[in-house]
């Protein structure tokens, strides 16, 4: 059963993790696994000092830079099929340059960990294009 | 820290759920919940009659008819990040035509839902190109 917009908003309000796709020249898609803030039709994305990475250069950085397009998922696993949903944001890149008080407040309050001073490195300003989101229910439909 | 491809290839195998993404058009991104089999360097995907959807002309299916690109994520949420991990196997498509029943019987072996006969539509066959993966460990490296 497709989801209503206010549906998929408020179940990607609660998630605390999702997947995030951005285009890549080479391998096509570019997939990795990101903490994130819905914001009305803002959607931050933290690059953090945490999770530790090698590098700032980030792939998905680099892919932004050359296309803006990018897909943030968010899926409930279960067992039981019957329990199954997901929810989508289509994005388009704003701005990485921006870690504005208020955002790193935002994503504080979401996410404790990030209360260490210093751990939001920059954050990843995305404005949300198109919504979709799907729920399993017996004789219900699209899981497109 | 980076995972060895070993690594990645046995939490590839246990893990009932992934992220499939695909190369589209319009949005540049497609992601969907998927469930899948990994079997050497083909992955399988099946496309089944259980979790319903609206149409066989799924959005997946159009996406790798044009760009045969794709990649699958797997990845380890926790509210202790320490225990994060990721892996992910970048894809060609190969052909979705074929559903053996030596494959069909793998499906079914991974996912008892697929024991009721007729749950197996077709089976999405993929080459893995690229293997990538993450584990966070304190003191330790590239969450790219």
């Amino acid at each position: 059963m497709r989801l209503s917009d206010d549906q998929i908003r408020s179940r990607l309000s609660r998630a605390e993790f999702g997947v995030l796709g951005t285009v890549d020249a080479d391998r096509g898609v570019h997939l990795v696994p990101v903490v994130f803030l819905l914001d009305g039709d803002r959607l931050l994305i933290p690059i953090d000092t945490v999770k530790a990475k090698s590098t700032t250069r980030l792939r998905r950085l680099r892919n932004l830079e050359q296309d803006i397009r990018a897909s943030l998922l968010v899926d409930h696993r279960s067992e039981d099929w019957s329990e199954l949903w997901w929810a989508r944001a289509d994005l388009v890149f704003v701005s990485n340059a921006v870690r504005t008080e208020a955002d790193a407040g935002a994503l504080r309050s979401k996410y404790p960990t990030y209360a260490s001073p210093g751990s939001i490195d920059t954050v990843l300003n995305f404005e949300v294009v198109n919504l979709a989101g799907w729920v399993a229910e017996p004789g219900s439909s699209p899981g497109r």
